[in-house]
């Protein structure tokens, strides 16, 4: 196959940003647009015939574009309590799926998404852009030539002020104002979860057994919201469900702890909060530092700048050369070619099902314990024995388990 | 009363240290010194000896220093096992009670020193010389005039390589080693949890109301034994109940929650990991810095420095004027001079029993919580009610719940 006929569902602020990034490869022909608002379809229509692109299909209704036999592969990016129930329905019209990240509502989805793809052999990989983020894509290779040693702690979070973003959902129709009106768990754990769990080899002879999860009171929306929007009446004194900040506990198989931040809706500089601890050393991104034992000076970080260097992975060391183009960094393009040459060579994504369903589940988890005052909650075996055995990942320029050796 | 009689029950190092700092005080006479170990019992003779101190009752046995009747208060520095017998017995004989820090080994002993306090009124000092830290001390300030808004999250740690240290139990006699290779989780949370806990208020209209915690598998200090003890054999592989990093959220009866991380088995720089997160504000440990909503510039983190100046505690301005001493960047001493000056009034200590049995019961419940998978475990009101309606401590120099007003 050589260009691949997408289909794009949700066209809201990241759907059509990462429309118009796909826009520019040559290789991709968008041949379906749908968002549940038209201004947004409209949008879309307007942005490709601007361009010069053949009209696509346009639509509110996403199943539309599912029974069009020309698509090859979908992308989501819709809320995430739908994310599921499209990647699912994607799969089941054989389509390659896509979907933005987000953690599932019900484990129930999750299980359903993972028998879907086995019984259809469709593929469905979460977009999760940060494990192609220079710094991840470094640490993973560090850890693959065993500079920290055995790994046994790691941390991640979503540490990021949204207030404005949330709060505005009224005027947005942002997804995230509903969530943070009614659920309570880590919502929104995967841009640290997905690069950690490649560096613990979650599904590849590791897995995550347990979690534990509490969240704090719920004060800095309401606090936001009364200095900037006193005319949103509704919103005043709204009892948010979600905790300013949600703290989890992870346990994986051979031991490893993972600890995981959210916390959104306070005034904060952002960070991803990423911690790598073994045996041998740790690196810290809250002051961008790393101590290797025997290595830096005694009892002092040293700047991680020049291992990043060092150790700079293969993919950044080829993409720099190439020109880095795209939203957040790069990683963004890095994450959907990855997704699309899959589709192009007729295999498997370098984030899977597997890891799309044990990612997703986070969330349901979290919030089962966090409704139960932080009781451990058990993490289904979505491939039901197979990571015991599973063979390592091709060796390809996107691989996420295997470093690739530059061609 | 002017001078304090002072017998002083565990001489390993922490013990002596503490012994020559007080050695300087000229309202302080040191009457009687105790170990277990007749070796260090003749060193802290002859240290007494040597500064032309008269001579104490020296003995192995801590029961005859309690039988003595000019004995007024008791400093106990043994192994952490066995702080909460000394303090309770000694409560017992009428002494006030300053103790070393360290987590208790059960619940049962935590009541029990509550309640003899209670039935001999007698005050019992954890000796957390944390609480007297400079930047603690300035963030507490910072907490009281509310520049963080609303308290909603922190974080605190023993985040310190110590494998040397405990490796070489069998050599030193420290007892972390018989820790180590017998209990699972937090057993050393109160650098931090003290000073937070004052933060938040605890035993005074806030309580910490339950706890999960999870514990990594243990591998630090086999390695370390491996590389650097090869001859020790029973050591070798040992099998360390101790997880290398255990993780616990404690959940406050106003919503708020505190991270601890117990991490003293691999190789990193020292640190407390502190952080204090409210609805206004942030100051974080790790990058020594802060961000204040409408105050630093956006997204941007500012170094901590000058605000440490701009919210300098009263007792650190005078301490700076008087001149600092002692170890641990001056902490102890202060730490020292709180106990003593409490006796001397015959009033209670900064640091009471209540705060001394909910701190220390954070090991026995992290224990618990680890034992059970994480399980939550609910903290018992030592208090019985009186943390509703405690009046405010005392507003003096060492006052750690007020700020003192310079005299």
């Amino acid at each position: 196959m050589s260009n691949v006929n997408l289909a794009i569902i949700g066209q809201g602020g990241r759907g059509f940003g990462l429309m118009r990034l796909i826009m520019e490869m040559e290789d991709v022909n968008i041949v379906g647009v749908c968002d549940v608002y038209q201004d947004r379809v409209d949008r879309a229509v307007t942005t490709l015939k601007e361009a010069g692109k053949p009209a696509p299909v346009a639509t509110q209704n996403y199943h539309e574009l599912l029974a069009l036999s020309n698509v090859d592969a979908v992308l989501i990016a819709t809320s995430w309590q739908t994310h599921m129930r499209i990647a699912i329905d994607s799969m089941k019209a054989g389509k390659y799926v896509a979907s933005e990240v987000g953690g599932a509502c019900s484990l129930d989805e999750v299980w359903e998404l993972v028998q879907t793809s086995r019984e259809t052999k469709m593929p469905c990989m979460m977009l999760e852009n940060c494990c192609y983020g220079r710094e991840e894509l470094a640490l993973l290779n560090m850890v693959k030539q065993n500079v920290f040693g055995e790994l046994i702690h790691t941390r991640c979070g979503y540490e990021h002020d949204l207030r404005e973003e949330v709060a505005k959902g009224h005027i947005n129709r942002h997804y995230r104002l509903d969530n943070y009106m009614h659920r309570n768990g880590d919502v929104y754990p995967t841009h640290g979860s997905v690069p950690m769990g490649k560096m613990l080899n979650i599904n590849r002879g590791n897995r995550f057994v347990s979690l534990t999860s509490m969240a704090s009171k719920s004060r800095g929306l309401n606090e936001w919201i009364k200095d900037n929007l006193p005319d949103v009446d509704y919103l005043q004194n709204y009892p948010f469900a979600l905790g300013d900040v949600v703290t989890t506990i992870v346990k994986c198989a051979h031991g490893e702890t993972l600890v995981m931040t959210h916390d959104t809706t306070l005034p904060r500089p952002y960070s991803r909060g990423g911690l790598v601890q073994g045996t041998k050393g740790i690196w810290m991104e809250e002051n961008y530092s790393i101590y290797l034992d025997g290595i830096s000076p005694e009892h002092k970080w040293e700047p991680f700048a020049p291992y990043l260097e060092k150790y700079e992975h293969p993919l950044w060391k080829w993409y720099q050369q190439e020109g880095i183009r795209g939203g957040h960094g790069g990683m963004d393009y890095l994450t959907l070619r990855a997704f699309l040459e899959s589709v192009q060579a007729q295999c498997d994504t370098p984030i899977d099902v597997y890891d799309f369903a044990v990612h997703a589940a986070l969330t349901p988890l979290s919030e089962q314990s966090v409704a139960l005052g932080g009781m451990p909650q058990a993490f289904p075996d979505f491939t039901n024995g197979a990571w015991l055995v599973r063979p390592a990942e091709r060796k390809w320029k996107y691989s996420l388990t295997e470093i690739w050796d530059g061609e």
